[in-house]
């Protein structure tokens, strides 16, 4: 069962007025950008690629850290020098391919994503963000464009969960994020996230020198993860906000107890209390979502009864919420809520509510207005169709518009399938995406820095 | 969090009238069975003997047609020998200590339990029953009193939950209810129960000689699993009925999706599903318990979402629902609400109910009335408090209860621990429980043989 239907009135933002028939569009562009000189093919094989480097039993799967993402990014390393980008790895980790631009002090355009997965992930989220930049460096040097900018193509570290329960590392270390305290997480095995930095290259003890101020516009190409680019038929997205994520991890403790020799009257049911919780989230989330105020989703995602015997009343329920908002208002006031509910679950049930532990809290993060014109412009100029789009998943760039202006770009996925081999784009869509970057990157060069102020959170 | 409080008020079927202070009970029957020869000391040495033939890493663990299992048979068998019992093991791999009777024609009065374990369980489910009956025939060997009637002491092959999927192998091979269906169930190596069978000295292709028609009297002590006898200072529970047993597994199918970028009026959440029958289970099985017209009990013991992650919608969610009761018309009605209700909750989260699988179907088994008179003569000659209780768990005297007249005495244990190491009974309970077993069996056999119908079950 999969999404098939989509009706972009339903969602906020239609999509621009007077869309061309969606295979004429991608005529248009193609055309467009072979002008442009985007080698789509090119493109597309950097990502077969770079997927192809994978754990064979678990396509497709290199997680950060491991051997097969060092394999990666060795393979990244020399297509990066073939591009003529000098490479590094700041203290981070992130691996950085750097071509300097005429003007020493115009400062520096980026354009990155990452390049591990999830476990059994697809071949396109991360990787189509740095390909995308890659081929970008590659079509100003066959055109001998030199930007007043520096230019640089980034695999940011470790953008997926790791194994060390934090996300986004390389992007919280380059924007300063990146706390002493999850610096000394641990995996299962007992190395801590300073240690694995170390393994690939970075350095904790200086992280400090991985914070930048020199950058002027961060762009990343990334697939939508949903089915509002495949239902309307848009070439593009244009991100407005990046939602703020708070993740709250409960766990009801109760008695477990045999399920033949346990009267109902004497349970104490952790599972029925967990399970009432979960029908209270989706409810509460209708009610935020229903407000028209931004969008809003919450989702029980995670759920461990013990010992989930079917014979054994669960005496521990554990469950992980996540909720995601571009209002921060709206983030504080569900968990508030949440707080209430899961009391009052507890009670009813006859249960304990042994934790209620918010496990990560990201604030909403709003993509800079100037990109936004700018890119909304390219994406007309080369005839694409483009729509608004929130991005309720989290991303790198939410953590590099604290320190400049951050801006994205979604293309459409099959059927929204994300974090699974079914993952797909059409190669047409990422040559689009890659297109609509890099005529922006041409037009913010030409018109020189515009003054950024962080956004403060809304 | 454990049961520490019971109100006999609030069961069925209070404890016998004028109950003396729980201390003097115990006092009075150590008196009185000190009299009829059982040795404590001796009986819990055996438990605590047997118990100890573990898994050393994962006390208290015996899994049936386990090395370590065949270890506790190998010690059984040579206490049965000291005891001057004749062995065998049968073709449904049951281990049979025997003593003839005076009389050839009389038949046989069985004592039994079973020597597996569940994994990580306790040292009393099943142990406790086999040394019962090992120290009865002890004790008539050594007062030299010979029974009318032949005595068999047996371990029960495989009374757990198997790896093969089945419980109560050798009971239900006894009374003839072991299916070829079942025996060619496979556990994870691919293994058959046949084939386990044969390990274990049964042999399938002969399984009808098993079937024995020759019991006219099936004994079982069992610890209780649960509070009532603890809770109300009683020594021995009097078995009404074993439950029936109804186990339903329910599948749901949505779809799974990115928990940022799927909206909520988009998502086919399985989880939620499955999280609002769980409610329903629990509120059916009050209103059943309610009715009062039987022991009713209900449990979703095991949720299970998929892919259990907390960035992922749920596309997967499979419940197994556990329902009891004495009243086999309570379970049909159950089943036909749940098969409804099920229904219910997929179409208003917009998933599938992609399965509704009766996992296995057990009726309720009435204890014998007759040896029932005979425990509650034998207990109160003791001087012991007996209640009369339904039995929430399966045993193998349910499948006994089929071929001939049986019954159980429960004992208590410690705060209704059971499948558990902290499992606990004071080795007072056991002596106890042991003497009201052998004080029936001597009134049983000088009193005849009692015609024996089998129960329809009601």
């Amino acid at each position: 069962m999969r999404e098939r239907r989509f009706s972009p009135a339903s969602y906020g933002g239609g999509p621009s007025s007077a869309l061309p028939e969606r295979k004429q569009t991608i005529l248009k562009m193609t055309r467009t950008s072979t002008n442009l000189g985007v080698d789509g093919g090119r493109l597309w094989a950097d990502i077969m690629a770079l997927a192809n480097i994978t754990d064979a039993a678990a396509p497709y799967t290199r997680r950060s850290f491991s051997k097969l993402f060092l394999d990666g990014r060795q393979w990244l390393t020399h297509r990066f020098h073939e591009a003529g980008l000098a490479t590094r790895i700041d203290t981070a980790g992130n691996l950085i391919g750097r071509i300097e631009g005429s003007d020493p002090q115009a400062g520096t355009i980026i354009i990155g994503s990452h390049s591990d997965t999830v476990p059994s992930g697809g071949r396109f989220d991360g990787i189509a963000g740095v390909a995308a930049g890659l081929e970008i460096a590659r079509v100003l040097r066959e055109r001998n464009i030199v930007l007043r900018h520096a230019l640089e193509i980034i695999d940011f570290l470790a953008e997926e969960p790791s194994e060390y329960g934090v996300s986004c590392v390389g992007s919280r270390g380059m924007s300063g994020k990146l706390t002493a305290a999850q610096l000394q997480f641990s995996n299962q095995q007992g190395e801590r996230l300073e240690q694995a930095l170390a393994r690939v290259g970075g350095d904790a003890s200086r992280l400090a020198q991985a914070r930048r101020t020199d950058i002027r516009a961060a762009f990343e190409l990334h697939i939508e993860q949903g089915t509002v680019l495949e239902g309307g038929g848009i070439d593009v997205g244009l991100v407005t906000a990046i939602v703020g994520i708070t993740r709250i991890e409960i766990v009801f403790e109760g008695a477990a107890g045999h399920a033949g020799a346990t009267p109902m009257h004497r349970r104490h049911d952790a599972l029925v209390a967990a399970a009432r919780l979960v029908d209270r989230v989706r409810i509460l989330a209708e009610e935020f979502a229903g407000r028209g105020k931004g969008y809003f989703v919450a989702t029980t995602g995670v759920l461990e009864a013990k010992p989930n015997a079917s014979n054994v009343i669960p005496g521990t329920a554990r469950l992980v919420i996540d909720a995601r908002s571009e209002l921060r208002e709206d983030l504080v006031e569900f968990r508030e809520r949440l707080d209430k509910e899961s009391l009052g679950v507890a009670q009813a049930a006859s249960v304990e509510r042994a934790a209620f532990q918010t496990l990560s809290d990201a604030l909403p993060s709003a993509c800079d207005e100037g990109l936004r014109h700018l890119l909304k412009a390219a994406a007309a100029r080369l005839g694409l169709s483009f729509v608004d789009i929130a991005s309720g998943a989290g991303h790198d760039a939410a953590f590099l518009s604290q320190i400049a202006p951050a801006a994205m770009v979604f293309i459409a996925c099959k059927e929204g399938a994300s974090h699974c081999p079914e993952e797909w784009s059409e190669p047409e869509e990422i040559t689009a995406g890659t297109a609509v970057i890099l005529e922006t990157v041409l037009a913010f060069d030409r018109g020189g820095d515009q003054s950024f102020v962080p956004a403060a959170p809304h």
